[in-house]
């Protein structure tokens, strides 16, 4: 049975992801749909990226991805349909696929050219995204609903930690339900500079300070703070059965620096 | 496979949504739920029908639509199921459906008289609606589990816009997830009566002034006010990026004006 | 068609729920997954325990509910797998199953014994107790993914109502969605210890009193108080159509007391 997964910021309080679901419903009898979240901060493309992009590798090969945020199209903002790492994705090409992935192969990437059969232009996940994610769950080629893209510039908008005498500096891009405050060091980048296991991590308000790695939260006390990889091997900072984003004041962008000695 | 689909005020943080959910799966194997929203403001049916209103014609054919808020059974709120535009409904007499629809066939209305298998009377989603929806997705008539209703009086509850001197006059039945501004004037009303391209469009606290209709929120900068009719055909005020509600104090209930040149 | 049932404090708006569901779509077809709720207050096992509690009898036979609160690995935090009341049951040992069960039986008792395919070990849900999930759902017996615990002391955390000279004496264990106060008073308690209709319900900040039960809550006119219990046989204290939480001073712990004549 395919899979359609949705990344959008519809909400679950109006009648819009209804009308997307019940419009896949109407046009696939046996799907099964898959909501990836539907709470992204209104047209905030960042948010879309970084909950898709540590959570679609888990899905099954050849599930279609749509993710919709600020999709409503212009000559700016065209729609792409994307086949890359074994997985279907579709949505406006606003930059989000540049957040999403590390690199493109432009032998992959489609430029949409669906008709609607309705006039109103401001609802493209439901009158081009999903007749398109219909289409590929039948079995459908990406050729006949877009025109291969062979010389698509990516910019790549991800913020990338900094190396700079001995210090790698890196911001928080994410904050999740626990308080976990993420950012975007990476364990590989980590591991490049770490020469001894005498660093220090530097943040938030008061310059708190953490000296090590932990394993797991219970590592440290209930309320202690922690500094830690996590399945997404993004260093986060986080407090054991505590919010770290208020506790530590780490919210968005905060600075986050590493010492190596 | 059958679709079940759910609008209730129960919410996503208790047990009941799942206990009805259980009580589904329990009566069929082969069944799709599907939510519509289940985060309906307590007993507002003006919400739950307002939201269903602008969805359900994307379902399939024979979809099976639950209604529940406010459904504690009174004499004065019986349980009714009814057949229309080829979709079945489930919900409580309380004017909920004279909300849903312009017009409803007296013919197709059953007054239910399922015997509850539990003496507790507050949970009729539970113990009357899921009984009935499963009936009928395994097949069922509605004249098995109610008595046809001849008479009925829908009382029409739907507040009208109103034209008097050349000005068209309605108000915010609805503000989305974006902050949209959502009126109860529709497209027809309003190329009915606009004779040319002149005319004003008036709202808010400060008597904010819109002069055109967009097709898309991108017509206008990001931050720029607008109005345009959605998917539902219905005039909404917005702002391209920006809520409407908070920016232009665009709360339910607050007056538009359309005066025609 | 198997079902697996989740019940978390993982949210919906980061990655983690959709990572949990990729998973089981990954290794099995043909299942559905139900959010019994995501939305458990971290680390609350009481809140996940009431929930679940309140509806898992609804779901069929060998459905298979995981329990995610709280769940990293320690050497006081093992993770268990319990058949009991003909459902399957998996989460961690922290207490949330003596929360859950009035009684377990310790023949049905696993304590989980599956090698993570990764060395991440901050989310058992995926990588502990989905893989038990799907080995159970694709008819694995429960010796082949854990040891029999023979010798498991359940300690009872459940706050039991107290009896002394003629008045029953509870607290409110659980607010819900609509302001309902439901107390641990149950209705088995309740008539053992009536004798007559007089009895005094008393509660609150201003010492409020109920002298009847209802058996709906539109017994009483709008705006009203009145004491009722619900489907789960607990006493609850309402408002009909009002939030009996905050106009009535009921919060989580606030005393609820019956003085028998």
């Amino acid at each position: 049975m395919p899979l359609i997964t949705l990344t959008t910021d519809l909400g679950t309080k109006d009648s819009y992801l209804a009308s997307v679901k019940g419009c896949i419903y109407n046009q696939l009898q046996d799907i099964e749909i898959i909501d990836i979240t539907n709470d992204v901060s209104p047209f905030n493309i960042h948010q879309a990226a970084f909950v898709l992009k540590n959570c679609y590798k888990d899905f099954p090969k050849n599930t279609i991805h749509i993710v919709s945020v600020d999709d409503e199209i212009s000559p700016k903002n065209e729609h792409l349909a994307i086949y890359i790492n074994n997985q279907y994705f579709i949505g406006p090409d606003n930059g989000v696929f540049a957040l999403l992935f590390d690199e493109i192969k432009a032998d992959k990437i489609f430029r949409l050219n669906i008709t609607q059969k309705t006039d109103c232009t401001t609802f493209a996940i439901k009158n081009i995204f999903v007749p398109a994610a219909c289409h590929i769950a039948r079995g459908g080629t990406l050729e006949i609903i877009g025109n291969q893209v062979n010389d698509m510039e990516i910019k790549k908008m991800g913020l990338k930690s900094v190396f700079h005498e001995n210090i790698l500096k890196g911001v928080v891009i994410y904050v999740d339900n626990y308080g976990n405050a993420i950012s975007n060091i990476t364990k590989k980048e980590f591991l490049n500079y770490k020469k001894s296991n005498d660093f220090i991590i530097l943040f938030g308000r008061e310059d708190e300070k953490i000296t090590k790695i932990s394993q797991k939260y219970k590592d440290v006390p209930i309320s202690e703070k922690l500094a830690i990889f996590g399945e997404n091997n993004l260093l986060q900072i986080a407090i054991n059965q505590g919010q770290a984003n208020k506790l530590l004041g780490l919210q968005l962008h905060e600075v986050i620096r590493i010492e190596f000695k």
